[in-house]
């Protein structure tokens, strides 16, 4: 694969940014992988596990001479970080970030972009319950897709190039607008980590169902909502703050279906029940189909023995 | 590892039933396997496949002999196939089952098991989303729990030797009361599936998010979903109706604990956001340590290409 930037600059090494480092090191996509990281610990180890050729005490000082910059950090912080390397961002360099939303990170971060800067928001639907710069690895992003962004006014090559990275790096691109990737992820990832999160503190505030039995027995479906509720609490966070009006719409849609199947339970009605579970079963039948997930019949799950 | 039974009767050959029969073979524990289903097809299908020696027409031909009967119907059938099967019950026999829910399999099956035959109500923790003879694997039940709910006035040996049959498949054996079976699986199972059966239908009903999108980007949270959403609609609606009053009283306090987080979405409270979403992390150690799911960074999935 040949290489598409010379130097990147990757602003918070956590998750996302050591398995982007990983990836694009394993495709030569780089030629000089250099990082920020707010705390001292953080940038030891991106140094140590060879994450980044250089790291940097402050972001200004790691955007010198980067032709791509990828803003790392949680949602939240995405504004603030855009302030403070502004002014040392090269001419003609990209800025690009990897946040769950699009809306408010525009609105934060584009007033700060300077003239002759290419921002270009982006997002990897991709990652674990894991987090910090040990957490990645190089096929984070394989078959997932990356979606992007583009504000109005940017030329099509910064998008392009940035493009083929994704791609080097083993995503599938798309690009919508702003609105519609935030009311799309409300649906896909951010109301159902709401759900988890839920459902996980449910079963750990209640005292006769106690923890280890919860834990112990939890194979039966719950374990799949710890995984998700195990996600970084400060990223999650700043998703809902930021995604606040499509999430508090998906959720209402959700409470009424609920409501609806609660009081079938209620009066009984198996018909309803039947009707509304055949209806969900196909759904997946569209994911298989679409490779996003495996159909093997014990789900391509790794065996853990005691 | 010994012949535990000479002759095992399933009644019903789906997930479970054919899971068992794979796993018995694997291990020596059954001399022989007889079965039963309702259709032609699935009958024709285990012969097919070598899930059993012989299937029957009816479930009264196949319990005929047999030293353990397992009950693998969906949960709302039993009392009936109980009633079919009572008068050909072996004296000495074992007579068990594999439902979800306890207390009200116990009153629809225990009325009609004869005297001198013993009902060990059970459960196996483990499951796939799919279904029907061919969707068994013999390691389902690997490090899996199996709860065992023996009846009032059960002799000892009866219990012991299905506990060796479900030890010899693979599965770790507790034994617990009715009621509180039902309370810890509503948590733990029941209430999860509704959840995501909801999650589902709603992203299923949104005309603006097309159906393709949803399905395209599901990587993000929604995946995880979908698998749960896509079991056995016959054997969720029994669930669901036969463990009302525990499904109800959790999803009761999982809309408290709901409309408290879309509550702090609405003003914008990050703090409260942040340190539920730091609890509800720590049960997913539990987990992992638990030995209950993988803590590897790629989940230990088997990746996809398409």
């Amino acid at each position: 694969m040949p290489q598409i930037y010379d130097r990147v600059a990757l602003i918070g090494l956590g998750l996302i940014a050591s398995s982007m480092a990983h990836a694009m090191r394993a495709a030569g996509l780089a030629g000089e992988i250099v990082g920020h990281a707010r705390t001292e610990e953080t940038r030891r180890t991106a140094l140590e596990i060879g994450l980044c050729d250089q790291v940097y005490e402050t972001a200004a000082e790691a955007v010198r001479g980067a032709d791509l910059v990828v803003l790392c950090v949680p949602v939240g912080a995405m504004g603030e970080v855009a302030r403070d390397i502004a002014p040392f961002l090269e001419p003609g360099a990209t800025l690009t970030d990897v946040g769950s939303v699009k809306q408010a990170v525009i609105e934060a971060v584009a007033p700060h972009v300077p003239v002759g800067v290419h921002f270009v928001p982006g997002h990897p639907l991709a990652g674990t319950e894991h987090s910090g710069p040990r957490a990645g690895f190089a096929t984070l992003f394989q078959n997932r897709w990356c979606l992007l962004v583009p504000v109005d006014g940017t030329p099509p090559e910064p998008v392009a190039r940035l493009r083929r990275l994704w791609e080097g790096m083993g995503a599938n691109v798309d690009e919508m607008d702003a609105a519609h990737h935030d009311l799309v992820l409300a649906v896909t990832s951010h109301t159902p980590h709401l759900i988890a999160y839920t459902m996980v503190g449910v079963a750990d505030d209640l005292r006769r169902v106690t923890d280890s039995e919860v834990i112990k027995y939890s194979a039966a479906g719950f374990r799949d909502f710890t995984r998700i509720a195990a996600s970084d609490p400060t990223m999650w966070r700043d998703v809902f703050l930021t995604n606040k009006d499509a999430t508090l719409e998906i959720l209402g849609r959700f409470t009424e279906e609920l409501f609806a199947l609660q009081r079938a339970i209620r009066r009984g009605d198996g018909d309803h029940l039947h009707a509304y579970f055949t209806r969900t079963r196909a759904i997946r039948r569209g994911i298989i189909d679409a490779g996003q997930d495996t159909d093997a019949p014990d789900f391509g799950r790794t065996k853990v023995h005691r």
